[in-house]
């Protein structure tokens, strides 16, 4: 019980923390874009705020709650680590579970601070952190959370590793992995790589964000599972 | 003595970079914003960089004052380490006004420096790192300030945990975290999560800043006591 | 085989994300600049961006696949160890080869991409990560890549040897020195520093970018080949 | 004789990529501001990269030639380790030449890189990487430099004591002190903090940038030497 509270909170400081710095950036405008939403129209000056935002969320919590689950906070980790053979079947569902009630938990939060914007704040139809691809072909849009999840979770694999991993460094080098991959693909995405961390905000933004989340189950679940595969048939696994 | 005069100079380092950022983004200027104050009118390119001087200067002085006094410099952390049983009681009070007259010493300096400026500086209703939550509801703020303390501290707590913590890492991911929240939360309260943060320059800025200060006292105790239970009842402490 | 795999993965990704931050860079525009290429025309908002972009790249792929490869993922680094001793000689055809495959793998990868982009994306003639020196001197740019690739592969002499090293850290250093350098010399070679990054983004751009790549060979190389043989000599080989 | 090589060659490597970040920024422009120089007219945007810079050359160094001469590569830091007790009297001559000798080679690299770009670069009286402090008083000068060197020493000497400090981490922490302190004080001095840095950038640039050199010995020098004997007291010594 002990492991999916600290799934749930991790997921829900990640989604609080990581969207509410696209709710920074629009709040704090610059007059070069009317609007901030991760995907299409995210502008130059806030994605590498963004990109730490993500990032160092997922560094932060590795190191609070990674001692009690081991921090996935994300159900494209629990797949990968899971089809690398590194983590029990049994297990997944409780944790997929606790990742999206996390993320709802979270995106809540938000919410309800945004209550308080002087003049109120728009959610629905607004700036909320969602994760869309506007106008780009859905073919590479799943291309791109896959092979961006891939990359992610292949790191985490590799990082994580006994003996020849990474070993305290690696909560750091992943969530700078996290950080790193946002720079290449926000404008095409908003690199979610994360379905709890899509699915509350995208349902709160609603329209064309909840009608895509599809791609954000579909393209990191497949890159994840790939990046397993690749580590549990031995391509990947280090030797020392 | 010595732990008090380490918490003292950590605390006056932290508000003379930290806020001295404030004011070097508001010197530096960009033509996009008349003033950059925390909270209500900071813009968005000068966000990172104040995320990571307050972020960072918690990540020097962990190492420099840490061997000696742990390097709370921030009552709401000597809060979260009493009520997680992990500091002693007595030592509180000494903590505490090490840490507000740090404060007031780094607040100090800042001005003395200033009044070297060219032309002068307006401390006085001026741009001097005082944070503020401008027409953002009471309420918004201190939720905003509570949670953010809790996942600091919480952060604090779980990493340096003896066994399964970050070990010396633990410095770098607790100053990443201080800058990661301010990502976030800057533009609703200037994210301050510390009382000895922003007691003098708020005093020394004066008028709303002064009247809020209630709200930076409440909000970060809060959190930090919260985040202090949830490890004292074993819900967030990590096992081997 | 696995460590070619392994090295023209590493090499893939780097281009991937790498030519992919400047890619995004550009997508994201800022009303600055109309096009933003490396070298002569990125504008001061995305250098850090994409320096930090290409960095971490390799520090995230230093933790995935090092314990298989090294993670060279660069001519001029395989070129460095083998000179000063380090890599045999036996093994460098295959690292090289592995390595321009992975950058044809990774600019492929980024082209398919950007085929669903809304409107297009003209890569032939635009903006794909490519590098160039512009109006520069041969001389002056030659000079540059070999400067900078003499650091930057001095570096990692320094920090991957035994006992005096930086041991678990080393992929964390090396990652912020190749940011580090793109902040200086971003704006006169586009800092290459491996002829694999430069070779396919260079080929896809054609025009200038094509005439030009040979720069992006000798320059790395002979800088390369200098780091390696002061590090053979003793000159900069450290002592415990 | 090893370790003066060292020392010359980190401090040009320092000069080279800092002020060259300086120019880089220059060069890359953004429309507003005419110049970037070090100090009184960098802007915004370009501050974090220069900052960056400055920091991750100190952190390549350290894991670089520190196993041969520690990495001062600046006077300061020779002083403050002299005074701390922790560094030979007989050895502070050579290092300090050393280290004036690199910052020129340094200088020299980068004016002879600059010779190559398009349409000529103005080195004297132009943007070299110099430090100045405008209009600003000498007295706020010399205390800024001053006090911004006591900090970075302070954290050097804390960080490296045996058993109480960041052991490997330490090249990287005080790298990212470097940098923080550039957030804070670049739009006041600069922040030089090392004589050897200044002194060539600002012979080569000339004008008032040469005139002011005193205060960037003067305010570093006796900073440091005020850090060193906090540490030789005992005030600021770690116990474990």
């Amino acid at each position: 019980m002990k492991r999916f509270i600290a799934e749930a909170l991790g997921t829900a400081v990640l989604v609080l923390v990581g969207c509410g710095s696209v709710v920074a950036v629009n709040l704090l405008g610059s007059g070069l874009s009317p609007a901030v939403a991760m995907g299409a129209s995210v502008h130059t000056q806030g994605i590498l705020a963004i990109a730490l935002a993500f990032g160092l969320s997922v560094t932060a919590m590795a190191y609070c709650i990674g001692p009690i689950s081991g921090c996935h906070i994300n159900p494209a980790v629990t797949v990968a680590l899971w089809t690398a053979g590194r983590f029990s079947g049994k297990d997944v569902p409780g944790y997929l579970i606790a990742q999206f009630v996390g993320g709802f938990v979270g995106a809540g939060v938000l919410a309800l601070i945004l209550q308080g914007a002087p003049g109120g704040y728009a959610i629905s139809g607004g700036v909320f952190g969602q994760t869309t691809f506007g106008a780009w072909s859905p073919m590479s849009a799943l291309l791109t959370e896959a092979v961006a999840t891939f990359i992610f979770t292949a790191v985490i694999l590799g990082v994580t590793q006994p003996n020849v991993g990474g070993g305290a460094l690696a909560g750091l080098v992943i969530g700078l992995t996290l950080a790193l991959l946002h720079l290449a693909f926000v404008p095409i995405t908003g690199n979610s790589l994360n379905p709890a961390r899509t699915l509350a905000p995208n349902l709160y933004a609603g329209g064309a964000a909840a009608a895509q989340i599809w791609v954000y189950f579909v393209g990191p679940l497949v890159g994840a599972a790939l990046a397993g595969l690749a580590f549990k048939s031995g391509i990947l696994s280090g030797e020392k």
